[in-house]
């Protein structure tokens, strides 16, 4: 099957470009004896987690425990979950997963690692967890130092957990002095830092600047998209999925409407959505559910109803959650199409 | 089951408010002898379907084959599809449908009202059509009464379609002189006018304002949302659906994060996200796929961690397209677990 015959909106990947991504990135670490963990949030696909294991991914990151059961059941064991784990239905999937895989588990506060703990103890187990520390976002984590180390040592007195080391989100040149004093403090507490864990597409290939990282979480390199584009960590010729549109109205000679909207693009990061990779020109300036509005006024020749466009979206990832399935290409040939199994794991 | 037992994040909802929005807007349009067809795209779920046209809806829409499809598979048969359809795979499965059902479906230019026709006479029927107006929006539908009134002209010659009348979205006091043309027109050219469809919640209990309306398309009434408050069509105790999330995480006195983000509630609207039902001097200010990041700053007292709060989503079509089900609730007891079986189909 060729793309022309694919009905549109759908999802297409180009298999050669997602190749060199995967084996840059994995090069990278590689030369600089750092592991590299790839976070599947990004494609949400076994296969593609599979495929990153075998070019020497030490592991994979999820983010919900949904993801974790996914990739558990097709046979990948070493698996950090970076997330804070509360609540007794979760914790007994916790208990479970953790008795059928190599599990590790981020942890920001004392509630949410008792909670585990005390899960923990009563399964007879112990639970490996990575304190985690607060990054520039300033979303979850430790907010300084002392509170990381202090939160370390927290856990580390917990009966039911077994403390490996910390985990940043982001990591990169803007807080690499404060990591190192992180992981120093570990160190002179006695704590492990036996791992070290960065996170984040951008700063990926700066990794090596970060004293005491051991090893790196990323999703978005393995297709990229606009907004990699936007940060400079990627070219358009990197970005390896786009959506397949048709041009399903010219209502006026500078507007034409696509048969995709925010359920196709998702609505993360705003607008202008996306890059029109066969009119550069070309703005989708508003999109509701099912439309994108294309301003074409900049077109030359303008599409015509009928025409399929491929875009780039502003972000894979929440794209990818809103589609059951992809199209794997290598040039116009439809080779694979995979399931997005891990979508919509809300918990 | 109760609430309380209700892991985090899902979506509740709250069958009393849903029951009483319903009935106030089919009320509306049987006191002014209008026929009501809400759209499905908001909830997504054949068993509320039902509900609608038990309540007396003369029928409903869909905004994609997929929908129509799995709504047809519950028997229901008066379905309009609000979308122009085009391309060989859609085309079949259209005509299929159109076997089975009451079909009718908008176009807004003659090349789709052309592969409609042809693949209609292949098949050996013809397929109901609306002509499809533009309205204040400038998305799809002919963007003049006089380029609607050529439109209309050209589908009624196509041997494969029956012309059955015109619709526009949205309706409502600006375009009520300009749909009052339009019928005119329709009316002088001898064409049908059998079906006049407005649409959209802000403007559905305006519809006796708009001459000629004969039908009225409305999807978000059901539930409400944010959004709906924010234009006045409704107040937040008729918000039906919330999102009920945990503090997941405190890492300063002024900032929780909740266990939800842009892959719970969706992007759409931006931000800030939501009413925060327990706390609403809280803000959720950020989000991440799977964080809410929450200005608790304002709050006396603070939530906490482990707090579960229910949130008013922004958009809740876009809301219920990221989950597989949905709790119906009376009070605090669930009574049943819907599965959103329309959700996602892009196609």
């Amino acid at each position: 099957m060729q793309i022309h015959e694919l009905d549109t909106p759908c999802l297409i990947l180009d298999l050669d470009v997602m190749e060199r991504n995967l084996r840059r990135y994995q090069a990278y670490f590689d030369d600089h004896g750092l592991g590299f963990r790839p976070h599947i949030k990004t494609h949400k696909i076994p296969a593609l987690a599979h495929r990153q294991l075998a070019l020497g991914a030490v592991g994979i990151t999820c983010q919900k425990l949904g993801e974790v059961e996914v990739m558990a059941d097709t046979g990948i064991r070493d698996i950090l979950l970076y997330y804070n784990i509360l609540g007794a239905t979760k914790l007994e999937r916790l208990i479970r997963l953790g008795r059928r895989t190599d599990l590790k588990v981020t942890v920001d506060n004392l509630i949410v690692g008792q909670g585990i703990s005390d899960a923990a103890v009563a399964a007879g187990m112990k639970v490996d967890v990575l304190a985690e520390m607060g990054g520039p976002n300033n979303r979850t984590g430790a907010p300084s130092v002392p509170e990381l180390l202090s939160l370390a040592q927290g856990l580390d007195r917990l009966p039911g957990l077994r403390l490996r080391g910390m985990a940043v989100y982001p990591s990169g040149p803007a807080n690499a002095e404060a990591i190192a004093q992180a992981v120093a403090g570990l160190q002179r507490a006695g704590l492990s830092t036996e791992i070290v864990s960065g996170g984040g597409t951008p700063g990926a290939l700066q990794s090596h600047t970060v004293p005491g990282i051991t090893e790196h979480r990323a999703g978005t390199y393995i297709f990229m998209d606009k907004m990699m584009v936007e940060t400079g960590a990627a070219t358009v010729d990197d970005c390896a999925v786009t959506v397949l549109t048709t041009v399903a109205s010219r209502p006026t000679a500078q507007r034409a409407i696509l048969d995709g909207g925010t359920k196709t693009f998702s609505s993360d990061r705003g607008l202008p959505m996306g890059i029109v990779v066969e009119h550069p020109a070309a703005s989708i300036y508003m999109m509701n559910e099912e439309h994108g509005y294309l301003d074409i006024s900049a077109c030359d020749p303008k599409p015509t109803i009928g025409d399929r466009l491929r875009v780039i979206p502003n972000h894979v990832c929440g794209c990818l959650n809103m589609h059951d399935e992809i199209y794997g290409v290598r040039g116009d040939e439809m080779e694979v199409v995979w399931q997005i199994q891990a979508r919509g794991k809300v918990r």
